[in-house]
């Protein structure tokens, strides 16, 4: 291969190490440690791997395992934005397409143009892959906040209703990894951990 | 799918979120921060997809990609090898065959399997996506140290020969990259970040 592109390629490398400062919201599984968007992307990855058995129609797994690994890739220079924040909206922020074209495109053309088109599906939700790849992005905080003891459901005091409309795209990916998920959300009620009523438990 | 084996899957899920404690001796790129293994893994996989192109011969892309992800999940039980430790061997001691039977061994019975080989092809390293995934983790240390003023070499005082001789592993991947390695050896060198000869620089 020509050297100079994978000298690009070395340099996005390079730059995507940035990633591993950018922090989450939610904690490590039963710790106060905060997770890093690096630590997600590659839960995420072996999560899609083991249990890609559950997608509710046969997927290409690599695919998925692309779509995870770089779907955070962004926050480099948009930031994380948490699920719960009531005052700014996730999908696809014009901080968020400038950023895709400005990481991506340090690619090798052919390259720059995949990794977008793969970040771009998987914003949209809409193929078997994208949603299989967003319930694994929904259903590791639901692992990590029942093991936190309500986690950010608590810290931020978000109520059931409003977890269960965010969690219901598991089961756009998977209808057993959603029922899995609804009877953690009723247990979770149930301990006291997670808010049943817009005020009060 | 049968629950109690979607229970194994997550129990094992949640089990790897230990990999994120395990701190390797490299710093990330530009500093002085020690990288883990679930950032490292998740680099590695990127790595993998974005320099696929590079194999010396065509390679199946997901299973390089599973086994980077996965290659480092024994290191839960038996802890980060340094590469340059002339103590400690790494390839395969028992603690980890004894790590990689317990973590994987919580997956249903056929996953377990699929694991515990994909680790041992690894660790082999005879197989192109072995050799491949190897070139991977011989090189992202590599674009570290080179960032880092020398990082682990200078830290641990390790000279040019005994680099060189961990580093070839790369070529048995790819030439191209071990062209690139080669070459940032070199400008390592000329540069005084890591030393040329047995004894000073």
């Amino acid at each position: 291969m020509n050297p100079t592109l994978l000298q690009q390629q070395i340099d996005f490398i390079k730059e995507i190490d940035k990633i591993k400062y950018i922090q989450r919201k939610t904690k490590l599984i039963a710790s106060d440690r905060p997770e890093n968007d690096a630590e997600h992307s590659w839960h995420l990855a072996v999560m899609a791997i083991v249990l890609a058995g559950h997608s509710k129609v046969p997927v290409d797994v690599l695919k998925v395992v692309k779509m995870v690994l770089i779907h955070d890739i962004v926050e480099i220079d948009a930031g994380d934005t948490f699920i719960y924040d009531t005052a700014k909206n996730h999908a696809n922020t014009v901080d968020e397409r400038l950023a895709a074209q400005r990481i991506f495109g340090m690619l090798p053309r052919e390259q720059a143009g995949e990794f977008i088109a793969l970040w771009e599906e998987f914003e949209a939700g809409e193929t078997p892959e994208a949603r299989f790849a967003r319930a694994m992005d929904r259903l590791e905080p639901l692992l990590q906040n029942t093991s936190n003891n309500g986690g950010t459901w608590r810290e931020f005091d978000v109520d059931y209703a409003t977890v269960y409309e965010k969690k219901k795209v598991i089961g756009e990916g998977s209808e057993s990894l959603w029922k899995f998920a609804e009877k953690l959300l009723d247990e979770s009620v149930e301990k006291g951990i997670l808010r049943k009523h817009p005020t009060g438990y």
